[in-house]
């Protein structure tokens, strides 16, 4: 096994740059930070370029598959490659997924559609919130905050080995799409035309639409929805945050 | 009104100083930071010591109370005293509420336990979300995030001025004090024994009790509790984060 003691390294420097959007489009890859993220990688067979590991960790690394680059690294060489402030010593490359639309995608299930979300960690809370309501998938629009940067990677939790997460999506085909096959639309909305989301029980397959922090849901969206939900407050609060909004309609609607 | 220029001022030291628990603590303030919350503290008559606003902000100033003492900074100072990137250069030096139990507290509404919540952003998010579902209060345990450091204040949205905000408290106590007014206490739980909190419509007054984002509850609360929920995944994410899962939770008991 190759073992790399500096940060000059054209590998260290190369895993370096999946920081940056720029980094990982070049490369077609981003970076798995941390064992539980690793051990998802390779539970769900995702397609690894590279296990990154310390001595420490090395040690107790689970099967690699064969074929797949494993590579030694010292902890300054970890600290440089990592977002985090201490990291666990065990990283790996993987390919970002495919992020075209498929007409098959439609079909069945619950769609997560998001509009201009624009926290990282919001985005990545959504993703893993979607996957545990049985969700198939998590459409971001152009203007999300991009699910593979290291901190949505980090709140995500592997749930995009679980599910689809779809960026750079123009959300008004797909609602199109949608309705083709007979989906329900929700959207969200604070006006009054919308309905409380309590008294709402979905009976076919359905798609919710999430939008930016601070301006809410395109116009031109909640239009092409079969219809707009609100979430009744009892204090205060003039609002909630977007992920946990997002978790208490999934969770309802379910 | 005074000018400050320098970030050598003692006032500015005092301001920067509340970006940690000791300066706080020192000083029993904390800052607002951006013009939601200095608006959300003067509209509520919440305690304060200062004003603090660039020259741009100073001119679109509310009316601050008679007595208040406020200050024209530079940018420079506004971008020293901040945590932010880009701060609005508008502040207020406000009060830390008052940490005691009052038996008063726990004879009416509904009250929001938390067992060692560690992360600022997770915790300022739980309180902003028990304010909109209409609780009364949040009690954070020692080893639980400050709720007054910065990144939480932010995430809170200036509802600790309308609910109840008690940091640094024993929870077996605040337990034994609401069961005795004839509370029920919701813990969280993973196990066998616990109910899918669908099947739970509370009748009297209760209160949720959540717990580290990566332990879960404390078993001796567990074992206090009068009923232990889970919420059940449909899909393979384990586990949800703590905000979302007590947003879920707070908005299906209500």
């Amino acid at each position: 096994m190759e073992i790399i003691t500096s940060n000059q390294n054209s590998k260290v420097k190369l895993w370096t740059s999946l920081q940056t959007q720029k980094g990982r489009k070049q490369s077609g890859t981003y970076l798995l930070d941390g064992w539980h993220l690793v051990q998802e990688a390779l539970n769900f067979a995702a397609p690894i370029q590279a296990v990154i590991g310390t001595e420490d960790n090395r040690k107790h690394l689970p099967e690699v598959p064969q074929g797949v680059p494993a590579f030694q690294v010292t902890d300054e060489v970890a600290r440089h490659i990592s977002k985090t402030n201490n990291p666990q010593g065990i990283f790996a490359q993987t390919s970002l997924p495919n992020n075209s639309f498929d007409p098959q995608y439609v079909h069945s299930g619950r769609w997560l559609l998001l509009d201009r979300i624009q926290d990282p960690g919001n985005v990545g809370t959504l993703v893993r919130t979607a996957d545990a309501a049985g969700f198939s998938g998590v459409v971001l629009s152009n203007g999300s905050a991009d699910p593979f940067n290291p901190k949505t990677v980090r709140s995500m939790q592997g749930s995009q080995f679980h599910i689809k997460v779809i960026k750079d999506a123009e959300l008004g085909p797909w609602i199109s799409a949608l309705k083709e096959n007979d989906y329900d639309i929700y959207g969200t909305s604070l006006e009054k035309d919308s309905v409380d989301y309590k008294t709402v029980y979905p009976e076919k397959n359905f798609a919710l639409v999430l939008g930016n922090e601070g301006q809410g849901l395109d116009p031109d969206i909640l239009k092409e929805t079969t219809e707009n939900l609100h979430i009744n407050f009892l204090g205060k609060a003039e609002s909630l945050n977007v992920a946990v909004a997002g978790g208490i309609l999934m969770f309802a609607l379910n």
